[in-house]
């Protein structure tokens, strides 16, 4: 009842609703809406009450629930279901675990804060409260196996679209998924996985974005590297606003790539790449090759020359831009 | 106490092995040793013992328990853990929990009988107690994704070249991982991964082999394509003897995998593979195609030349070969 007193109010942001019109549509007394309204209130929303006029929602707190991401929605399937948490270890345990039980595509798990966080391969990333997007989305795509990478560059590219629009800043992806604003990380990706040798059961698509972290939230070793949305556009974004965003623009990417392909995908994610066509030095767990960035294979694998002319298929690596 | 009695009758089979040896080995009394030798012969062990001579195993049940295989197993890796279990769902539910957990590489789940046996695409199979190898092996090898197919026809070939060892048939493989004698179907693999998208957590491969089933216990659905090795070979197989080659057969192989990478398994499953070079039917989802399957490429994907002379990659699907 409060989620869709909610959502009238934000679908109709500027303007006054009646409290007749909320009375009709939710069936419930004059009475109880005002208490849901106080209630909305103790949240943190502003909102205005102007007798014979109604109620207009002035200001929003920054959160991430259900009813607030649903509120701003404008997508088919992903986010359809929302399971928001205020606390927990892992976004994309909680994604791995409801997967397994059958989880509808498109169920999105998000939390206010992780306690331990995970990033790619086994490395931690820190999720403090209330300041990030900490999300994991279940796709359950009809792909073999050997393209399922692409669907992390999938999300790279969504996320970096709907950054740049809610923020106006031009973020870089740096292969395979990290997006920086400014040659800092401000969003990783960890895309996990659950198949067979011959279907994909899952793919769990899980970033973790730095949105309204401040510069001294950083500690020493991340000082230099990371950044967060805040620190480089200068404004507190609302982070239900950046979700509803990338899930759009993940959604459009998606049903394009169902139907016809990884073709625009690459296309896209060539344009935003930060390495293509530039000198790179690339390691990996058993070796260092430096050489030039020629672009991505069909399978999302990068394609590195080394001085002598050979090519190399990188599977799995950390890159660095060297002089940058 | 009792699994290393058995193992030092096994490991003597036909010859006497002493109390006072197994005293002294064992630490323990001439008593202790006589109650074991008691409870395994309710298990269904048959023991000769003489005075003066000591114990002699003549014959072993046909028992898949951690004892029985550890008592024949010859491999560094696989199977150094055992997981047995009389009655489960499904071992590869299990694999799955235990990986999650950190499970060793080499993890062995067996069962003496499955509840809810999986097969590949969602398929059920059959697993009735105490005719089968209904098994799920854990692995962590360091590969890209793209790559992990390759163990499932390593798997394929490791199965196929031990039950060759172990009964003299002469299996073939039907792309992507069934094995044939006798052109009826003996065995199916299941192989599940968990993993980044771009590092491999887990392969857990589950064979299920129809060992000592006899051909009345198919249904009539299975009747006709189903076989078991017994029915085929006119013999009962211990089926902790089939286990422990296939490990060693796999250890073999996986170990060249790991240090030469998927040019032996290739070689070795094109030499099995009943459809390479030959006119083959495939069904995938969408579409039904016929041509030469030509062979597989180094990611384990089939390759089919239609009528026209187009070249299909085959990355899921079930496929005939017409006429037989």
């Amino acid at each position: 009842m409060r989620q869709h007193l909610l959502e009238m109010l934000m679908n109709n942001e500027g303007e006054f609703v009646s409290g007749q019109q909320i009375s009709d549509k939710l069936n419930c007394s004059r009475t109880a809406i005002w208490k849901h309204i106080e209630e909305l209130r103790k949240e943190g929303y502003v909102i205005e009450a102007v007798p014979r006029k109604g109620y207009r929602i002035q200001s929003a707190p920054d959160r991430v629930t259900a009813a607030e991401i649903n509120a701003r929605l404008k997508t088919e399937v992903l986010g359809k279901t929302i399971v928001y948490e205020e606390s927990v270890k892992s976004t994309q345990e909680i994604a791995q675990r409801l997967s397994q039980s059958g989880a509808n595509e498109g169920t999105l798990v998000v939390a206010d804060e992780q306690t331990g966080g995970r990033g790619r391969l086994g490395r931690q990333w820190q999720s403090p409260k209330g300041t990030g997007v900490w999300m994991s989305l279940i796709l359950r795509p009809d792909i073999p196996l050997q393209k399922a990478p692409q669907l992390t560059l999938l999300a790279a590219v969504g996320i970096t679209k709907a950054i740049s629009k809610v923020t106006g800043l031009r973020p870089e992806i740096k292969w395979p998924n990290d997006i920086l604003v400014n040659g800092k990380k401000a969003v990783g990706i960890l895309t996990e996985l659950q198949a067979e040798s011959d279907r994909v059961h899952a793919v769990i698509i899980g970033p973790g974005i730095n949105v309204n972290v401040g510069r001294d939230d950083f500690n020493d070793e991340l000082k230099d590297i990371a950044t967060s949305l805040k620190i480089e556009s200068g404004k507190e974004i609302k982070r239900a606003d950046l979700i509803s965003a990338i899930l759009k623009e993940m959604e459009e990417l998606y049903h394009d790539y169902l139907n016809n392909g990884f073709a625009l995908v690459k296309l896209l994610w060539e344009s935003y790449a930060n390495s293509i066509g530039r000198r790179i030095r690339v390691r990996t767990l058993n070796q260092q090759i430096e050489g030039i960035a020629k672009g991505i294979t069909d399978d999302g694998i990068l394609l590195l020359e080394d001085d002598e002319g050979n090519i190399h298929p990188i599977y799995s690596a950390d890159i660095e831009i060297p002089g940058t």
